[in-house]
């Protein structure tokens, strides 16, 4: 069977632009009423039960036969020996995309994830104290989407903020473990696996069981149930974020290859089919030839009937007027993955607001970022990176405010923070703050 | 009529200890099915009819006639009016607070909030640009907990930020405006105000209306209401968090005044009846000298009945073994305020993993931290400190990965990608990969 895949062809010129437009991007996340239901109803069954009810769950949801929850954590020895038996190339990939996630993790750690203070005129210390997380959870989807390098993005962060405990959950439906995943679990440094999955993972990280640690947060992607479950158990710990369907961006001036272009399309739509796949520029011709490549490369691929229908569902090829535009039209959209494949990728980078990840260069294929450029995988879709940023060291830290003010600081603030209490008619904060003014050095 | 505070008495050494702790924390934030409902159904009416929705609901709420929404903005003139009919002592207090905020804010920026990138081995760039929202907005309670001081330390982050536009509304029952909330307004740089509230403020922020601009993230506090719009909301916009009741946790070597500590204690509990004032200290004579305080101070504050209210219900005083037990109990709480009131503050700081923010010292009272010391105010609740952190510029930012792969970079990198993307059985990436490998410099 031959898949042909014709994403939407659209035209910033054209009148009917704006409406085409919108309706392709539109995507709801719209939660749906019986799973909401059926989610609460786990979280409350594990709040209460722990153990059993995870057990119950597991045995419900993927089959698992076992006496104890202790029977469905796997041994560090384990992971060992899944990274042991690998074929000698997906040792050595894992460890250098590792070591290359790392050193990118340690370069944030060090820009932006460090202590510190500084002291006014009248000596009093002003500052902020980073730590890291006591206890993570990472959540690691099972069957198809069960990806070692999101075990690796996921991971690697909190080992690099110095987390105490990360705790990694992944169902394995009918007990089937994917090697890779463990193997990858072994050199990102987790500490605990647990075979289970779904919403009863969630809730047995976010409260705790008799066997499971109770973590401060959770990321990590997963289906609607784990999704749904990781909205609710937020404020009790700490989530990531919701990820919606995954979407590239590329903004192409006509100067890279067609073929590399429609590869890199099919790479995002590969995945599912509510992916999106859409490419911006000035030039009709190129996307002639783009459409070309996509017809003729993608019989070559395996997953090319999901590929056609992520394409042909909410693909778009969209000519614009300039470069300029396609900047613009690309700030509208806020893509989780904006590629700039162009021969001045420094010159539009600047323009360019919102995004997950920007792959400068044609040379920057969006798959180096997946696995192994350094920079993290997991990033804000569905418009989010408006207000959200990639997973990071930082969500893997904590702040506090250090505060020490001194007696002559308590006689300056103390006069304006009197001031304000007793605007606010918080007359105890204005005695708090008057009582250090009349002490004596 | 008098009040009496007598908060709850508890030693670490007493056999039923860890039961009555646990009671005294215990707080839920469970929510109220009837308010949920409500909140879904005034989220929907605005994201449906816009301005129609939301006129209607002030209407209903708060007793507001008006013929648009429109009239319900209130124009930078008015904010300028209300600033300028303050007395000298409260503008001036106002001046001074807001450029010790502005002044930890752009440290804060200038240590965790910038660009960065650099170059590996192949010539690749690695690097993350940091970027501030365009549109921020700022919910500001009306009624009594209609505080200036949130106006800074909201608005103030995101303008140090370099947010485009910060929106901020405030419900104003019956029409009663608050003018140190509008002067607030003017000294933070806040851009447009609308007096609406309620869920329905949060539902025209999130989704926009005809008139009031759609904005990427919304932060402040609010009531009940408010909380669950936000957590509705979230994912659409960005939130900050879902604050639970004020809490100060005094952590006591017994060297300072009992009287500011009482004090300290009381400015936490006058907030609202669920407020939360702990004391841990290894003395016993001193808890006694600072109940001893609270009898005799209490009677002369304006909220007696608050703070007796909530010391009374929610109040503790703990004698410890000594003052590192002090520290490890401070951990599990992982308080919203700490004060370390010791001669050795420093000593003690490091012990202290979670916490929102640290008050080191006798002098520095956390009603100076709250107006004026600099650090925000906005600070994490109900043990959330274990994984999240004050409000910052941070907040008001967001990041996007930034990766500039070389042809040399693309051969390394493409041969580990190909790997990894074969042992994931996403072949589309796999060959986005060799391309660039396959392709001359």
């Amino acid at each position: 069977m031959t898949f042909k895949a014709s994403p939407l062809r659209l035209s910033t010129q054209s009148p009917d632009f704006e409406a085409q437009f919108q309706q392709r991007l539109h995507w709801s996340a719209d939660t749906d009423a019986a799973i909401e239901q059926r989610v609460t109803d786990i979280l409350q069954a594990v709040r209460q039960e722990g153990d059993a009810a995870v057990l119950r769950l597991s045995q419900q949801f993927d089959g698992l036969q076992a006496a104890s929850v202790a029977e469905l954590e796997i041994p560090a020895s384990e992971l060992q020996t899944a990274f042991d038996g690998l074929p000698q190339p997906q040792r050595q990939a894992l460890q250098q995309a590792a070591a290359r996630i790392r050193r990118y993790h340690e370069a944030q750690k060090q820009a932006a994830g460090q202590s510190w203070s500084y002291r006014d005129e009248d000596g009093s210390l002003l500052g902020q104290k980073v730590t890291p997380l006591d206890r993570a959870g990472i959540y690691v989807p099972g069957g198809k989407a069960a990806y070692p390098s999101s075990v690796l993005m996921n991971a690697m962060p909190a080992q690099v903020a110095g987390v105490g405990q990360i705790i990694m959950v992944a169902p394995t439906p009918r007990g089937e473990k994917n090697p890779l995943v463990l193997a990858a679990a072994h050199v990102a440094g987790v500490h605990r696996v647990f075979t289970i999955g779904g919403a009863q993972a969630i809730a047995a990280l976010a409260y705790g069981t008799q066997t499971v640690p109770k973590v401060d947060k959770i990321t990590g992607p997963g289906n609607a149930y784990v999704a749904s479950a990781k909205k609710h158990v937020f404020g009790q710990v700490g989530i990531d974020m919701i990820a919606g369907p995954s979407e590239i961006l590329v903004l192409a001036d006509g100067s890279t290859p067609p073929d590399w272009v429609a590869m890199d399309l099919f790479s995002q739509a590969e995945h599912d089919e509510l992916a999106q796949s859409i490419l911006l520029c000035p030039d009709a011709a190129y996307i002639d030839a783009v459409q070309q490549a996509i017809d003729r490369l993608l019989p070559t691929l395996p997953r090319a009937a999901i590929i056609a229908q992520s394409l042909n569902g909410r693909g778009a090829l969209i000519q614009t007027r300039d470069m300029d535009e396609a900047c613009a039209i690309s700030n509208r959209i806020a893509p989780e993955h904006l590629e700039i494949s162009s021969r001045e990728p420094q010159r539009w980078e600047p323009l360019l607001r919102h995004a997950g990840a920007i792959f400068l260069g044609a040379y920057t294929s969006e798959s180096l970022g997946d696995y192994c450029a350094g920079p993290n995988h997991v990033l804000p879709t569905s418009g989010t990176a408006r207000f959200s940023s990639p997973l990071s060291v930082m969500d893997f830290q904590k702040r506090s405010s250090l505060i020490e003010v001194s007696p002559a600081g308590a006689r300056q603030l103390g006069a304006i923070a009197q001031v304000l209490a007793e605007g606010e008619g918080l007359q105890a904060h204005a005695q708090a703050a008057a009582m250090r003014m009349q002490a004596g050095d």
